[in-house]
């Protein structure tokens, strides 16, 4: 039986942030379970384009919509081997849905393995889950991990990094660290021959 | 001499929530400086369009462009008789600049009223000054409310608070119940004949 | 009792010229009803962006739906103060149903203020009400305010001008003086402290 | 040698409008030069999609970029057999243009053959030409042909009107009718064989 | 009675390339019934603004919304003198309906005049009546026509060749010539006068 | 020292289609070195976004700007173990460069493996090198497929096909299966533990 990892997304979640990690999950041999507060399987998502293009902070245009493949309603925490939370626009409001808190918190109770990218991280620190802990994010969501008690790791755009079972990155181009690592946490090996 | 009245803002923040009290404290006698981290009068910030169009949470388009009319660099607090922070995606960024926690620090230090509309709270909780006070913002920040040990006020979309010498508000509906509010904290009456 | 003020937009209103004078007169104290033929209380409009990026003239972009709070049919002018109207592309079509016009003709014949910025104009000139009036407007609508037989007052983009009951500016960057002048003409006073 | 048209066209004309009977006329067989002013041959003008999706006006999207072939700065009215004027949002800003006038004037005077459609008729009125003429236009710019002196020909939206030289229609949707006018006027013949 | 051309169109075609020879046709007197496959006369399709703007490709923006004014599923091709195929993405999907495809080839089995323009070459090749022909499309689409046994014009963007009943070009700066052809090839006949 | 791919792209290659598939194979460790006909590292593609938004096609919008990490110009195929096509549209053009052919063929003689998705099929039809071979691609691009003598495989959306060296999917909801199966081509092994 295939093991099982939840996604938790929301509209406006990064396009890239949610469906390079389902499908790289996906593909390299899980069942991934995205979800989102009041919609079911086969609902979707809007997501958004974030990238850079002259301004200060990030530019957004609309991405893909994105096809969830379970109810969120159903979510047992205990079906799954670890979490994976995308950035973008989604975790500021899906933080303030106590269900998604207590689904972080049961994850983190028993250490499973919990990854969060990019703005990701705001459901983590809303969660008050990171205290001590050194978490990466979003650059300009530093300030959150702080006023939590976080320690924010200041590590380079394409870098992650792993706090026992807690694995952080602060934005898409750290993909390929930060899937690399959760993984790790996971359990799992590759073997390019 | 006319009253001056200072302006902080960034790339995208939200578009009325720029103009709108831009122009209304302009337009009821005050002088107002836009200034935005590293630029000068005469060059612009990108705003965005936040609306609801069905989403879970809000939408974003391209806004106008924006003028700054002042120099960041050269912003001395001592000129001005109160300080507005409008909200958008500009908030997020700019509390990570030194340098905008110190002005904001420097208003409050001496209780000048400060405003923030929206996101803008983000900064307030950034520097550090809402410990004990009663604070709205966008819902969605109300957890950032909190882990600066603000108290988050949960009233309507268009109402606005005044807790002392900070006039704040959860988004630009609230903008006559938040900009009534702030000519009042500066000290200012209408009298409509 | 509030004392009340009309508003007229419809689709396509420009973003900033119906929000920015919306909410400034809401924010002094007034009472304003916005209301569009064949529309209701809690309809809504879409607005254009319009800005200058670099073109011979000016760019178009969707902007925020605009709620109206007023119902068109139950227009009764004698309730109102003042009248203000918008600019944008809206102007073009609302100029060609009578009932508006004969709205703009009721607040004109007893001389109560009339505000009409940018393209608003066009109304103006659609109800023959400029005859010998020095009226402002969208530079490019200069040859509409003549046909009308308005004398076309050649002002500074961000300037206004009262002639008798009638507030006229060319663009939104003109609403602070614009709004200030409707303001007198209303015999309102802001006092600064 | 072949016969020359004159096209006045300008920034966010009407993309249809532009490019329909530029080509439609270059593929009968006439020669046209394509100028705007203050541009030459190689520079290009931003068009505008109008269409009609659900709101009570037009609806607006950028459109094609269209290649300029003339030099507005060396347009001599005796080279061209007739004039053509799209519509969109270029007529509005070309009528505040001495030489545009002059340009049609000089069609006018000598009787050689002009058609406007949409918009375009903004130009015909501002250049004073159409006092007693039945004139066609985008219906909402009625007003603007009447001010003028003009008779408004109030046509369905796909057909057109021809006044001794002045062929006009409302709107990209009468091309076939006012195209197929203005080669009668031209004095060209279609045999379909 | 007018003689008859059929145009087949399908989502996404390229804006120009459906509406130019639309009027077009119907400005030189034929009627066009305009039909897209599952759709009928009143529907409409979505079209597309393929433009130039830096890239290596061209880019694509929406266009205009093409009313279709025929049933798809009535088509006799019997009734028409000549076939019209725009380009733009349409012809990609619109080449696996077998419908399409036996229309294109009753047209060719007796010789009546085909045109087909950029991608609309696609319908063409699939329809495997390009063997030996000599055939324009848009240039990247080149593989296609030798694929299929054709002979790839390398001819000027603006240009256009005719090989017996086929009329072909690589895109819509090449409409004129395209069109001029196509009326040659159709037995009309332009005086000028 | 890691195993190396090579990845194809160009302007308006599809985003998903491009990203996935590149953090992918970083992820799971090897080095991969994605390039585009007259760019070097540090040069970056526009990319599209193509969903299903109801038309009988993909819709498209701008999605992220992609950076290329090595140079077109120095690609030595047997630096890579083996070869990655993504879709969009960018293997239409692609397939006109003959240095991509060479590339293609490249791999194919000495039967490395080859992963194309969607209308990435359209640059192995132009290598022609599918002859014979089952091979997958965007359906509406399955005529390429045969007209290049491919056998054109019939499979689900999300589904993939592996024919020796050859590993193709119809288009990004097949990612997963796609390249599992191309792990399996290269030789690579996963444990999940």
């Amino acid at each position: 039986m295939s093991k099982k990892i939840l996604m938790l997304v929301g509209d406006y979640a990064e396009d890239y942030e949610t469906m390079v990690p389902f499908q790289f999950l996906l593909g390299v041999g899980y069942h991934v379970d995205a979800v989102c507060p009041d919609k079911k399987a086969g609902d979707s998502i809007k997501t958004a384009i974030h990238d850079f293009e002259g301004a200060q902070t990030y530019s957004e245009k609309p991405g893909h919509n994105f096809a969830l493949n379970a109810d969120f309603a159903k979510v047992n925490t205990a079906d799954y081997v670890g979490l994976i939370i995308p950035g973008g626009r989604a975790p500021e409001y899906l933080r303030v849905n106590p269900r998604v808190l207590d689904i972080v918190r049961e994850f983190n109770q028993v250490q499973k393995p919990i990854a969060a990218v990019c703005h990701g991280a705001q459901i983590l620190a809303a969660a008050e889950i990171i205290e001590g802990k050194t978490v990466s994010a979003y650059p300009a969501c530093a300030p959150e991990v702080r006023l939590a008690g976080g320690v924010y790791a200041d590590i380079a755009i394409d870098d992650a990094v792993t706090d026992g079972h807690l694995v952080t990155a602060p934005a898409w181009p750290a993909h390929p660290q930060w899937l690399s690592q959760f993984l790790t946490a996971l359990g799992a090996k590759v073997d390019l021959g």
